[in-house]
């Protein structure tokens, strides 16, 4: 067989993992949107299985002999001169999928995701109920596997190094200290600043929003980003996120909060923004490492960039200023462009992170870092965990959550097991901020392009800049190629500063 | 290792190849209700992936070793005497499946999962377009791959007995036309009968049926027959169908004609019977013959005993007649119970069969079982099937179609190559008319309690009488075992002939 032969068979095993990859998360989304409240035990072992059948796929023998006849799989040596740059790249990137999926057992990676099933719905209903102490035990068990898989994964310096890097390749502790602890500090001074100045109206954000309305006007604004509805969906769930099993089938879901308008608009046009990660991921790749998306410290670039760059800026609501007061009639009648601007990116400390300014936001996200160290370290007990996350909320934020719900039960991520995907978040505003130099300099008419409503040039922006590549570059690789420039978090305290200074 | 233990052993490995045919009805159900339209191909891989897994659950080694322990795969003879009866019937029933899987290759199992998602989705758009000939490759596909099949399969006298038993085991086209040929005669001539009476005015019937007040009296209907929401959902699909991964995640889907009040209630009762049936079944054997039904000839039995029996029933309607009148304001202000009941088991000939009357639901099936006989058999080519459908229709009914989609496009069935199926309709009206014996017998007081809105002690019933024994017993034997009295034809068309002659 030639390379090219050989590389065609490792695609082809690598598919059906990456369908069953889909499938998990098929499940996942129904989890989360329709699935009957008593189906969650079964759901719990469909997701084992198919978690440990996706895990046999990438240590399996087809696999392993078809990958090691072009890479060495000790050294990561590429054996074929005759592959293109891009499939060296994507054996590289099979390659660390092997070496870690290798370093986990089968009954591991079963036992993790029956019992984030378990521990997921274990969460919704604590949070329900406001009780900590029902989702405590579950918590503890994934600390303690969180631990176990460190461990088997292997780490410099700290076993939460090997957490991150399942979600951030190649980030460490040392380097998120050294772009969180300026940040912290810099943030700090901008909320002080911000505090200076005369209070913002936002008043007229909350009220009564009808569910209806708040849906419809989430549709509409995901027909002008060119969400393309045959290859996704807008469902309901307890906290909004973004699913694909493929670029033809990415959903997403928003939240509805019937007293407040920003937050349903906020979640719709985050969630857009991962599921065109996905969308434009190229699909004749699909399967293989060029398919897929580098990181989800990447993956938040995208979705912030919607979030907050576009949804929250003056030209943005320019066109859909006029568009929201039609669909909420006598809502915004006598709110000028102006006025409704400063209200949306009103600084204000707040309990909850995904109901948070732009600013702050990177406080909560340094808060669960800080916690989730020190859970993993042992050096915080999960017992403790209400009364440290109080304590470090009044610290950064100044606030005392009046419950868990609004406190450490808020977010479900711990319950997934996901410890080391919270930094990701902070690194996917500061690579937003990176890539938006480029943006800028590619499109320099871009805020009078979206003042008149037209939002397509920048979703192809991002794919042919981003997207197109899947994995072929790192993080860091990408954002030097895209700019220019080394990355750096000069870019995002800049605009930070410049808007909210 | 014990006899026991062995059993165990076979328990353990046939419930993963459950779980898996669980994932492969979520796709489906997920496919008719949600799936963005564009997601359709790569949910055929996922399909084809799923189906060739569980195949190999079924004929894999280790399953076909340890069943080997416990039953002499080629003769059938148990090989321990230390199991109960039920396990030896789940033995029977287990070697059954593997020599059926056995037959098929697993390239064969893949090309039908892969075929059959892209069919449906080609049927979806004919029946949409109303363009056969959109259609028309598939379907000659999927009556090769019938054929194949049959082939692979075995069977005396006729390649389609091979189709019919695997919905209905041990069925042959022999029994379906003894059953089949004295009730044609007696349909249509009691179809005479009727005629020969006044018009039954159900005018009131049709109109303008509010889509929001149709699910919430859907619902309704299905909070008295107490379907546990908890344990399924009501959503909306093409064509109404249940869905069942597990007794804790059964589903049910209708549709809202809102033009017409009856064809929702319909739909809602007649796919609880169907989920009745799944969730009654006994959870610990989930995974084992004991924890699945009898045949498709079975379930239809249920869903056809809730849909006509109870839902067409007048003391059903005595309790429900003024809840719809409270669901639909000022439609039925004036309309008696005798005027209501009247309407809606008024028999007169249509052209859709979900929507026919119970006197002339037989001829749809008869139809459409003459038809798919001649094009298994060859007689009859896919390029003449819309003219030969409308010439049945004709001769049986007395109508034509005027056009495809309520011709020959109207049902889903063919589109999954599940030819041999629709025999089971009718089996299942004659085994419901079979089994009701029995119901009466148990409780001679129903009608009382059903006009009362009692209909608890119903599920109750089925569950004890049928679903709790899995597929412990033969369709022949349970309804032997619950009434007494070996299966024929009589209770039915007594039924019928009192109702409506």
């Amino acid at each position: 067989m030639t390379s090219q032969q050989h590389y065609e068979q490792v695609q082809k095993l690598s598919r059906d993992t990456r369908i069953l990859q889909g499938i998990f998360s098929l499940l996942d989304w129904d989890q989360e949107t329709y699935m009957p409240a008593d189906a969650a035990g079964i759901r719990a072992e469909q997701r084992k299985l198919i978690a440990g059948l996706s895990h046999k796929g990438l240590v399996g023998r087809p696999f392993t002999n078809a990958l090691s006849k072009l890479i060495d799989l000790k050294t990561g040596r590429i054996l074929s001169k005759k592959l293109s740059e891009p499939q060296q790249a994507s054996l590289r990137m099979w390659r660390r999928d092997y070496t870690h999926a290798k370093a986990l057992p089968k009954s591991f990676v079963e036992e993790e995701a029956e019992l984030s099933s378990q521990s997921m719905n274990a969460w919704h209903h604590a949070k329900q109920d406001d009780a900590f102490q029902q989702f405590a035990p579950f918590l503890e068990k994934q600390i303690a596997l969180a631990r176990k898989k460190a461990e088997y994964l292997g780490y410099k310096d700290h076993p939460y190094n090997a957490l991150l890097d399942q979600y951030e390749p190649g980030a460490t502790c040392a380097e998120i200290n050294a772009l969180f602890t300026p940040l912290r500090a810099h943030i700090t001074k901008l909320v002080k600043t911000v505090q200076a100045k005369p209070p913002v109206d936002d008043n007229f954000l909350f009220g009564k929003f009808p569910y209806d309305s708040q849906m419809k006007f989430g549709l509409f604004v995901l027909d002008a980003m060119k969400y393309d509805l045959k290859k996704g969906r807008l469902d309901i769930s307890g906290h909004p996120f973004s699913s694909s099993a493929h670029p033809y089938d990415s959903r997403i879901t928003t939240r509805i909060d019937t007293t407040s308008v920003m937050s349903n608009v906020s979640a719709v046009m985050h969630e857009a923004g991962h599921a065109f990660y996905e969308m434009g991921l190229p699909v004749e790749q699909y399967g293989t490492p060029l398919g897929d998306a580098i990181s989800l410290g990447m993956h938040e670039s995208q979705s912030r960039w919607w979030e907050t760059r576009i949804g929250l800026s003056k030209p943005f609501w320019n066109h859909f200023l006029p568009h929201l007061q039609q669909h909420f009639k006598g809502k915004f009648d006598h709110i000028s462009l102006d006025q409704f601007y400063r209200a949306i990116n009103k600084v204000i400390p707040c309990m909850i992170r995904i109901e948070s300014d732009e600013v702050t936001y990177g406080l909560h996200i340094i808060l669960r870092y800080e916690l989730e160290l020190a859970l993993i370290e042992g050096s915080l007990s999960v017992r403790d965990l209400p009364e440290a996350w109080n304590a470090k909320m009044k610290e950064l934020l100044g606030l005392t959550p009046k419950s868990n719900r609004e406190g450490c039960l808020q977010d479900i991520h711990w319950s997934m097991g996901a410890f080391g995907y919270f930094p990701t978040y902070t690194l996917g505003n500061l690579y937003a901020g990176h890539l938006f130099q480029a943006f800028e300099r590619d499109h320099t008419d871009w805020e009078k392009r979206v003042a008149k409503g037209d939002l397509s040039f920048i979703k192809e922006w991002l794919t042919q800049s981003v997207h197109q590549y899947g994995r072929q570059y790192s993080s860091k690789e990408l954002l030097l190629k895209v700019t220019g420039k080394p990355f750096t978090a000069d870019a995002y305290t800049k605009y930070l500063t410049k808007k909210h200074g």
